[in-house]
């Protein structure tokens, strides 16, 4: 019940492509994330997955075409749809993730970016 | 799938305290609403309501406190807690919000403000 700056909530890690936990809403979890470079394919069966770039610009890969996710912009990756985030140019995007705990964030695939713990801040 | 430009979206309406849909994360949603002055003392009992403030100042109220929600910073209302949006000196606060379905925006309450219905934008 206290605010949570998002700014100052990034400052406070540095992995990239390790989403830790800022709040928790009823069955669902607000996650802060660091993203440089490609992630990896994968699809999540059963949730939506939501991001909101709080800085940088998202290039949301799908296997038909590619979005591109300004600041101050989200996109929603229905459940069951491929995709695979990237950044260009070698720069950091942070973003803001909702999701339903529990969600694996590269779905079935296991994979060395594979995150089992998502460390609460 | 596409991105959603939360600024773009909020000039799209003018109503103050009228909360817009505009995307759907399995049974939560993402509202954008715009604020002016004080909202009115309510509490949700089975939904927690998380508020991002994407404009201005949000000043939360609970009975043995207020919270200042600056932009950039995101503050949830746990179910169950009274709680009164308020902004000061007139300013207009624009918010995002990210609630389950359904949720009233005045919990039980039947108030003049209250809208039961959330246009999707």
């Amino acid at each position: 019940m206290k605010p949570i700056n998002l700014k100052q909530k990034h400052a406070e890690f540095s992995k990239q492509w390790h989403p830790h936990q800022i709040a928790v809403v009823d069955d669902m979890q607000v996650l802060l994330a660091k993203l440089q470079g490609e992630f990896v394919w994968h699809a999540h069966e059963n949730e939506d997955e939501l991001f909101q770039v709080v800085k940088g610009t998202l290039y949301m890969q799908f296997r038909d075409r590619i979005e591109v996710v300004n600041e101050g912009e989200i996109i929603v990756v229905p459940k069951g749809v491929e995709h695979n985030p990237m950044t260009k140019n070698g720069e950091e995007v942070h973003v803001l993730l909702f999701e339903k705990m529990g969600t694996a964030h590269t779905g079935n695939l296991q994979h060395e970016k594979t995150q089992t713990h998502y460390p609460k801040i």
